[in-house]
């Protein structure tokens, strides 16, 4: 069965302890308080996750620990590097370590050479030789290109090119790239503030970082949309808008607020190592008057209500 | 009756003889086709009428004919300057013409001193002044300035300022101000690639460069979208969307295809004056096998197919 | 004799009355101020002096009170609109009433349609219809369009274009634009923090808002490097580089404090018209003991201490 | 004795085989032609070196061989990584293998999170760490993060932070550091084409790319300005502005004509990797008629001519 991008997926974040090193009870604490929700996979190594800053030997435990964890679902990988050779090697041992896909983000540090040709060369040779359908992905605030969709035109026509996370909130974008790429090419809104126009636009799937901390809300959005009920989906999509900012620090002075009444998933740094973050597991209180009661209220579900395991 | 921003609103062109003066003949041929069209009104002197290269004269002669062509319909004239005194004075001369409201550009040159107190006290200024409502204009592609959310909170507390067009394309910022205004405060999308996607999150008019071209098609999409038809709404975005690409120049080459193939709204440079446009009467062939005809079987009504004026 | 861009040219301040309309008085004190000062010739109606903000009849009266005040100085009179028909017009009345040479600002409002092609098309245009040297003026901070050293390659071969002003402070593009022009094409730094890397590079004038407020040691920095005086240039240099960042406001917060200590000229804006700064007629004492003190001690001559006008 | 920045310091290549791997015969045969000319030392791992796209494994061998080659010259070595304990790691080691200072990058993925706190916090915590100096490296055209002079003032005061690379090309903004930062602070231009303008500042060394290619002629620029010729220096600035634009790719289509006549050092893609350049040893000719030759007459020296090794 080819690989499905459907539905709502949160790009799971990786925690630390205050010493810097990994905290793997927590992160698996996070998958179990998951495993109730409405979701369409996990991504394991996003930016989300912090990949950039993890060790070799702390990508392969997460890895692990992931894929036995999400089961039947569907988990997808973060492998992109700078160069093309490690992108190779890395991506094959998540496909070995049972990735369902593997999330390639666009090489970005010269970005004078990384020209159309350039890209395509890159993708090209990764997708020819990864053992499991490649996702392109494009994240601009990060890496500070923007992606031509005629890159996207030549890349869907790879075999094993199955799709594309595009998180730079620009939703025409999306709607240029729908416009060139072939049925089969599976796409997925990377960007929470605009995941509903997305689905108006027809694009099925979303991996968005307010997931992680309202997988029920966010996965109900998807179902009010699927099931034709848009005043519902609208309503949703407002009363996540608030959470969505803040977990993505679009709106800096909102999520210190938000942080503070309801949400500890924007972690603090480690004191040990300025560079990541602490970030707990998501805590979603039932009680609390700004957000959640609303979005439980439209919802007609609590949110999940994880423990803290930091 | 107050003043209602809904439905599909052509910001009109501006056509140049090839000397570079005003071509009012082609102005009112475009006016007149319009007038069978499904539209919610007209806006003159905007970013799509080169209102920055006109003359005062040239100005009040446009508002003028504008007006009597308009009939019933809305109108909506563009007003902004960079000093606040000089935006006043136009304002009430635009008042005093006939206009429903006024469109009014952030000052944008001394881009540094633009900060939300120094923006809101200038609209704060104009509103006070205006004998009509006056809307809200950010263009940051033509501007460099972004539109802070906060001041359109703030500005949506003045009894005088009626809504705002927002241009840029980007949704999420549309939803974040939707976020923080109140109802009365009525909102205008200014991007043809992101109305559809504005429409799903309840923004109810489209300020449209495209519409020049295709208001028939244009409207057909608002009206699909009004009844609950979203995949209807959706193959005429897909359908519009290499036209509304065209018209805003954001794919030039694109933009050069279609143009040869059934459209000469994007002008050439007048000979006599490098920097006006020889923006001629729209004319959409019914007969092409690229998009019109899609849009044609979609829509189940031919386009306008106005002859050229020029 | 042919127009010399050469030393140090103040781009004059509009001052304006607490009502937002011309302070005429203030503007002939400043001037009456610099005439004493060794100055390579005045520029009005630059940004500096606010053009987009003024009226036409604002406009003339200040060109001509400039002329009048100016003496055997060269002229600088800013000219340039959006289009190209108002700056034609504009420029031929700064001709006739008296100007040296034209400033000519990159029109900058449809960015994407200011290529390379457009902008040499508008320039020549106005060169050809010019009765004065036509100078090019590049500042990206201002009109968000960055300036390719093509463009004035070609435009260096117009006879009636006699040079450029360079306003980025990217010394590295007037390196690249000095390389590719010949020498009667002369350029001006229009970037104070950068005026001493210029003349390095062999730039022979500045027109720098600093020397609105501190024409004298300005003009030292100026005559120490033409005497190869190298320390002592890069001395003054660093004694003006806290008040050139003020005027620039590139660092506010410091903007704000000198601002408090030494200087009045960094506006207010205005009570009756928020766009239009009340730019007072520049004060420096010779008492502080931050900055002004450390120039006069290098500059061995008193800053200009003229009494505010406002 | 403690480490000096001074002079003129080429930022190696790396150079690969077709089939991506290491070339470590033409690595050294770089630094062999390198030892007769008047340089200040070496930099490894630099962006020029493609840093982040090399293994652990292939860092390690050229420092190595780095330090082997450079006898008593300083060599500084790159070890900047998004994480803190990975950056203090791999410090750690470049001090234990002999480097006598550490160049260390800006994080930057995480943009927003890169406040002046957190970057300063990384810096100190490196610098807490390292047993050799530390270097701060800005290169915004990579990183997509301006630097600002506030986190230079503060980090100036660690004594284990010996100075900084300055990689933006502003020099603006090497002034406005060099106003915060104490004597002993040592910065470096990392821009050949205001390595000029950079020295009539007061910055005494640059790490430029264009030394790669031409060490004699870029060491002569320094050696003349610091002789107070600055006509001499003006001149070989000039005639090594082309290469400068090449090597840094900033004018692509001057690159390829350039590259055509006389220099074979901007790689070409390998076939292996698309993401490494096969930069080959430098090869300068002493016979073209277009650059070279100018340099040589001005420098009184034949230019450095390495035979290719690839």
């Amino acid at each position: 069965m080819p690989f499905r991008l459907r539905g709502v997926i949160p790009p799971l974040v990786t925690p630390f302890r205050a010493d810097g090193s990994l905290d793997l009870a927590a992160f698996e604490a996070n998958l179990e308080a998951y495993a109730g929700s409405d979701l369409g996979g996990y991504l394991v190594l996003g930016s989300n996750g912090e990949a950039g800053s993890l060790e070799e030997d702390e990508k392969r435990v997460l890895v692990r620990v992931a894929r036995a964890a999400a089961g039947a679902r569907p988990l997808l990988v973060g492998t992109g590097r700078e160069s093309t050779r490690a992108t190779v090697a890395f991506t094959r041992q998540a496909g070995d370590a049972g990735a369902d896909a593997a999330l390639v983000l666009t090489p970005h540090y010269y970005k004078a050479q990384m020209t159309a040709d350039a890209l395509i060369r890159h993708f090209e040779a990764v997708a020819d030789a990864s053992p499991i359908p490649v996702l392109l992905y494009s994240v601009p605030q990060f890496t500070g290109l923007p992606f031509p969709p005629g890159v996207a035109a030549t890349l869907s026509q790879h075999p094993n090119v199955g799709g594309m996370k595009e998180s730079s909130g620009d939703v025409g974008l999306l709607a240029r790239i729908r416009a060139v790429v072939p049925e089969r090419f599976q796409l997925a809104c990377g960007s929470a503030g605009v995941f509903l126009p997305a689905l108006c636009l027809g694009v099925p799937a979303g991996v968005l970082a307010v997931a992680c901390c309202a997988p029920g809300p966010t996965s109900a959005l998807y179902r009010a949309f699927e099931a034709g009920d848009l005043a519902r989906a609208r309503r949703l999509h407002e009363a996540l808008l608030p959470l969505a900012l803040a977990v993505s620090a679009l709106e800096p002075e909102l999520a210190r607020e938000i942080h503070a009444a309801y949400v500890r998933y924007i972690g603090e740094y480690c004191s040990a190592d300025p560079a990541r973050l602490k970030a707990t597991v998501p805590v979603l209180a039932g009680t609390d008057d700004s957000g959640a009661s609303i979005v439980n209220e439209v919802a007609g579900e609590p949110w999940v209500a994880a423990s803290s395991a930091s």
